[in-house]
């Protein structure tokens, strides 16, 4: 499990009052980052990337401006070159928003998927919920 | 079928060269803007609001800054208090991204869902996919 | 001259209700993507670039969602390797707000300022304000 | 002084590479906000708010994604409902923006300006550089 806490900001606001909701795609790709460390510890977009091949967003709940949220994400699925994330952000203890990305790890030199490393694969295994997690 | 004709801005490119996959919701709802003006012709998020309660995006090219995108829209699904709109970014004639959303007519005042109006459900329906379509 | 019609977004808004002021700053910048394009027909950021300097803006009125704005966008002065360009916001026949960009014509390969070229130079002159204009 | 840690997000780079320039004003309001919890402890926008008058950026160096940057404000003038806040971007040791942001207290109810609070006035004043600092 990754976490990250992430501060709202005020331009992340819309006229209705909240959080506008493409924010929390925004939020995602940035608790994603972690896991993009894991195949490029120094961030270098130039040797790895991770392409974004899908994503899905439940909004459960408004997220307001003015509480810092955090960002759970797990490893839901890993496959020989993508992997699936499970994503939720929470505020003052509630659920507000459920998300899952699928991702294909990209030879940015190659320009075409390839296979996860053994390494990194192992370290994303850890992050997959256990049985008595489910 | 709404058809919305998108300017990519610089700062919605990243650091991989090209349109960053969060600002492709941010177009989705800038191209439902007329289906907004459906419910609230004068877009006034005092007396109507669409909220989203889920979006799906499958990112199926990438999408270049440097050239206009068309976002096509059609309704998917046309419900009680809610409907589903599915939507594509089209760039030099190449399907770039594919979404899908489900939004609930919010009423602002009384802050809960509430039924699509007749004459809203009416004009929606003309922007099905006819069967010839499909 | 060059004139830009830009059409605001939701997401643009805050929870003021009106266009956040953060995003003047990413329209300008769009507006003057007609002078990048004077430096690089292509809009290829490998070639040629121009860097942000200095930026001002002052917020003369609110601005809206659901209007069209029209950004304005003159030469101000034009140097050796830099330029400064006066832009306005229009909305509906107000002005909402003014801003003033300092920007450097970069080479990327050698990533230094570079002399702006001369047929680049008597383009961008057309386009500072006549003496009858000012 | 007040200081605020933003991490920078990998949507807050652009196609050359950095973080676009017009994402330092978002970090800068982002910071502004010690401030703005000074006039209102809840973030009640419905209650104060902070009009921006005028923003000043000077771009010093690229700004990178990868590392948190620092950004630190102080009250460079205090007027009777007008304020000035300097602003500093702080990457790895590096100044890589400088920012002067004019702000008005606003009452959202009358839609007007209105005098800074004097226990407001003399917290904002311990945010001056002394002397010793200049």
């Amino acid at each position: 499990m990754f976490s990250s806490s992430i501060h709202p900001r005020f331009s992340d606001t819309d006229a209705l009052g909240h959080i506008n909701n493409t924010v929390i795609p925004v939020w995602f790709l940035e608790a994603r980052e972690p896991v993009l460390r894991l195949f490029s510890p120094s961030l270098d977009v130039g040797k790895a990337a991770l392409a974004v091949v899908r994503i899905e967003v439940d909004y459960v709940a408004e997220t307001r401006f003015g509480s810092d949220v955090e960002v759970i994400t797990t490893v839901a699925k890993l496959g020989h070159s993508s992997l699936q994330l499970a994503q939720e952000v929470w505020q003052d203890g509630t659920l507000t928003a459920r998300g899952l990305a699928t991702l294909v790890n990209f030879d940015p030199t190659e320009r075409r998927a390839t296979a996860i490393p053994d390494h990194v694969r192992v370290a994303l295994a850890e992050h997959m919920p256990k049985p008595s997690e489910e």
